[in-house]
């Protein structure tokens, strides 16, 4: 196979072209970052366990009738997704307080939401991911309202179909965050990746953080916990 | 008149008990604070003019079928509202891009929306009122959604007839805050202040700042700037 150029490296995953201009291949890195880049890390294994993983819940998904990116794995750090227009927003569901939430309402980590909450981040580092609203996204031409209204929509159903599976397994889904693009005929797709990087996890006993608080926070084992996640999951490292 | 019992004195006003139990007493006060109460000043003067504004504004928007919680005028300082219980919102209306937003959005301040933004902040000192959703409002039961909608319905009929109101004077209307509550009877009722204080004013000509961002960015003469925008309103200071 031709290994194709690079488009583009980021922060946790790196894009190269493939024969097939619609498809990219896309690499998962050992890379941490967290607060806008300004703490760096290097963690063996993480860049396979977010492969796995999110090939996983991208495969789940397209199952339980939530089409997304995803084609298959290529390799333990290695899969083809379908090449998009990543719209430069980050669409967070929260079932709990936590992070940035806990800390905008004043509400103890961990506080249960009486229902599901859908927030649009503005993708852009140079202004810190800012928090917006659906003015903001309208003004700003981000999205289109029928394009914000699906968002949230498979935001929502992701949320149903991903607390049910990890309640399964023992996880409390806390949130987590995607993002959408666009395909070559303009239809809305699922995207990026779904892994304990994007997902607050927690062990449903234990309340043990299974994601990447454990880098943020200086709790250590953080690819341990990832890779505690994929056991859950019934997650093979054979191939 | 019995003077009454001071029932509550905030950042710019004092509310009194009057003899009528639905009826308080707004006392305007010359303090001015900004960046949640980090810089504190005494304007001599700020009282009266926004007394005098806020009063000609509610009567304004009164007279255009927007109901609020101005009963009359008392003195150059003082108003009888009708009493309500704020809702811990603060209603934004912008028409550019200033302060906070142009921030948020990477804009330059000035930039025109290509149409008016509605915001909600979370009024709540401590938390440095944030920028909040209509999630956020639902899970901390701020508001129910049909009290969002209608203050969201009310925020724009206020920025219209502001915004033709000032237009007529050489006033560019940048941005304002919003208060509502709700009455004995649970009805949601505009109310506060709407003043130099809670608007952005820009001359029209040489975009001459004749708000609070004067008192903010110390660029001196504030209560000239707020007697300006009460002279381009026809205001008298007789009484
Ligand atoms: N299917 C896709 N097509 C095109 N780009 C994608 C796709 N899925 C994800 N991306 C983008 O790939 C880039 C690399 O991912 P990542 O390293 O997480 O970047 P970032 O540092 O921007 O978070 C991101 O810009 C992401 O939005
Ligand atoms: N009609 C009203 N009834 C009761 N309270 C009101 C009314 N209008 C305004 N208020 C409240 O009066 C208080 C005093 O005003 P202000 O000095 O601006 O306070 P703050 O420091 O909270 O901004 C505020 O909490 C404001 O919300
Ligand atoms: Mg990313
Ligand atoms: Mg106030």
């Amino acid at each position: 196979m031709n290994r194709g150029e690079l488009l583009y490296e980021g922060k946790a995953k790196k894009l190269f072209r493939t024969e097939d201009p619609d498809v990219v291949r896309v690499v998962y890195k050992d890379d941490a970052t967290a607060f806008d880049g300004k703490k760096k890390g290097n963690l063996p294994g993480k860049g396979e366990m977010n492969n796995r993983i999110s090939a996983f819940f991208f495969r789940y998904l397209a199952k339980n009738g939530v089409d997304n990116h995803f084609v298959r794995r290529l390799s333990p750090t290695e899969q083809l997704v379908r090449k998009v227009k990543i719209l430069p927003l980050e669409v967070v569901v929260r079932n709990r307080a936590a992070g940035s939430l806990a800390k905008r309402l004043g509400l103890e980590e961990g506080t249960p939401l009486p229902r599901p909450v859908v927030e649009f981040y503005y993708k852009n580092d140079e202004l810190g991911d800012p928090l917006i609203n659906e003015d903001h996204i309208a003004v700003l031409r981000l999205a289109t309202p029928d394009q914000l209204e699906e968002m949230k929509n498979i935001a929502l159903r992701v949320n149903g179909l991903l607390m049910e599976l990890m309640e399964g397994r023992g996880v409390i889904l806390v949130d987590f965050k995607l993002e959408f693009g666009l395909d070559r005929d303009g239809r809305l797709l699922l995207a990026d990746e779904i892994s304990p990087d994007t997902c607050r996890f927690w062990d449903a006993g234990t309340e043990e953080k299974l994601d990447k608080d454990r880098f943020r926070r200086d709790l250590g084992d953080v690819v341990e916990a990832y890779r505690e996640i994929w056991r859950r999951l019934g997650g093979e490292t054979r191939d």
